[in-house]
């Protein structure tokens, strides 16, 4: 911590160095000094990765601080999870208008139900004046060799998806309304509102295909079509994709259709399900050990060439990204 | 990097994964995945600092980008010479009301001119549309056990402080006009403004003293009044400060006069020198094997109690550090 001041401290004291929020790890130095302090075991690396949540951009003005928190934390745990690294730490950087205890204590609630969940401690960081601003860097831990990288799928490798898709993007206009999942007018509502402001970091699954010889991997942020572009982009390969086969929640359909939820499914973001690419040949049986935590769906096929294609029609599919400028 | 976009990812390329600023180190993996990775040596900790700067708030509104970058880069690499620990790498979350390339190529060559001085590569973050703000975490490379806390000053130690203190306070008129230090009025004004753009990294005084007994050290970036009393207030200890040994600059004297430097001295910001406690029976001279790099002043001692006292009115010293909220 740094650039703090009297009134910073409190702050720090009261909402961020809380026992539901320190590490449990001895081998870490956390809050109070000029920069915290961390040991690597040996044998293996440190993932990092670190997201920032603007107010009006990635969430509405408004939001319910709670959920504020649990996503903020859940999105950066959601990339631990797609380079299959067990969580170990994270950081915050928080800018806001004003110091609001009520506030405050309720966003720092949503930190910690989170954390709590993946024994992740909050080991420094700033707090700032200006517009509301939350930077998390999350960090995890991953076996030498073993982290689940982009640049990995071959010819003829099976592509996955973990859950279902669509269902942030479902949720969406609720969200911009100000509902959250407590006060959704309907039980699909509440399923939707809830897939988008706690969304499950795939950790589990990310360790299992990091011990289990998945080719890559990533974590769906700007929908399917967009982010397994990056894969195919970083692997030099292309992909058939059964647009039928993208997994979709009976929530979504009954909430806006089949044809939209279809597409929703596609170029939604925020879900923060897993995509990965599995060897059509690999012996181990992919689905047995996980289909009790996880819904895994096969949705297409690695192939020669670049860019993604309809199976149903021989036409490219244009991924339609959301994109910030 | 995770929520980005295709335009968001041009920018990156272009001014963020340039060679200038990538990672030497054959262990470390950086932009381009769902995180970064890097290898931490056995024996080694890693020490992380987060700093967010924000528009109108840590710098003025139109700041020259270049100098932004410098030193949005230079007060994290401070809290690393603070721990005494090696600069390795460091992300950046950077929000920005628009892509505008001219803008961030100065921003991303002020960076690089700093980061190349010390060869730390920009290892990951996140690009987002928003009010300016730019969250930097550096990381270094600490021996085990070495690091410099705040909590270790003894009784009879001797404080000191690097090179001048008050500096940036002093320049901070010109800044807020807009001044840089190419266009400043005189050489004093000059020299000011590049104490505070460019704040020199007390890297090689950090190594140095986590090697040979520092009992305690911090950065100052609010005023040494308030951050020694940080390090009083870890270690259970009070301060005696002989004032009039406080280094003050020639410059800050000619442009402020000598009463008022000497008040930017104690409570002034943004200098990132460091301050320390040396025990005072230690036999090897602390000064001499400094002194080519890096001038070092005692400006008092610890003592018994709680507080600052100043010996020559034995009256209690209160820190004005500036409060963000």
């Amino acid at each position: 911590m740094s650039e703090t001041s009297p009134g910073e401290f409190d702050l720090i004291r009261d909402f961020f160095d809380r026992p539901e929020l320190r590490s449990k790890r001895s081998d870490v130095v956390g809050i109070g000094d000029d920069c915290a302090l961390l040991t690597v075991p040996q044998g293996f690396q440190l993932a990092q990765s670190l997201d920032t949540l603007v107010e009006g951009v990635h969430f509405p003005v408004n939001c319910d601080p709670y959920y504020l928190g649990y996503r903020s934390l859940a999105v950066n745990l959601s990339d631990l999870a797609a380079m299959g690294a067990q969580p170990h730490s994270f950081t915050l950087g928080i800018t806001l208008p004003k110091a609001d205890p009520k506030w405050l204590k309720a966003f720092s609630d949503g930190l910690a139900a989170l954390a709590g969940q993946y024994d992740v401690g909050l080991i420094g960081g700033d707090t700032t004046k200006g517009p509301l601003t939350i930077s998390i860097q999350a960090q995890g831990l991953v076996e030498e060799g073993k982290a689940l990288r982009r640049n990995g799928a071959k010819v003829g490798d099976l592509i996955y998806v973990s859950g279902c898709l669509g269902d942030a993007a479902g949720a969406l206009p609720d969200v911009l309304q100000g509902f959250t999942p407590e006060t959704a007018m309907d039980a699909e509502a509440e399923y939707l509102l809830r897939r988008y402001f706690t969304p499950l970091p795939r950790i589990k699954l990310g360790l299992w295909l990091a011990e289990n010889g998945v080719t890559s991997a990533l974590d769906i942020s700007d929908g399917v079509l967009g982010d397994l572009g990056h894969i195919l982009k970083a692997s030099n390969v292309g992909a058939e994709l059964v647009v039928g086969s993208i997994p979709i929640s009976g929530a979504l359909i009954e909430k806006v259709g089949s044809e939209k939820a279809v597409n929703m499914g596609m170029t939604g973001g925020d879900d923060y399900e897993l995509c990965f690419t599995w060897p059509e040949n690999q012996t181990k049986p992919l689905s047995d050990s996980l289909a009790k935590d996880c819904q895994l769906t096969c949705i297409g096929r690695i192939i020669e060439g670049s860019g993604l294609i309809d199976v149903a029609t021989g036409q490219a599919l244009n991924p339609k990204a959301y994109c910030h400028f």
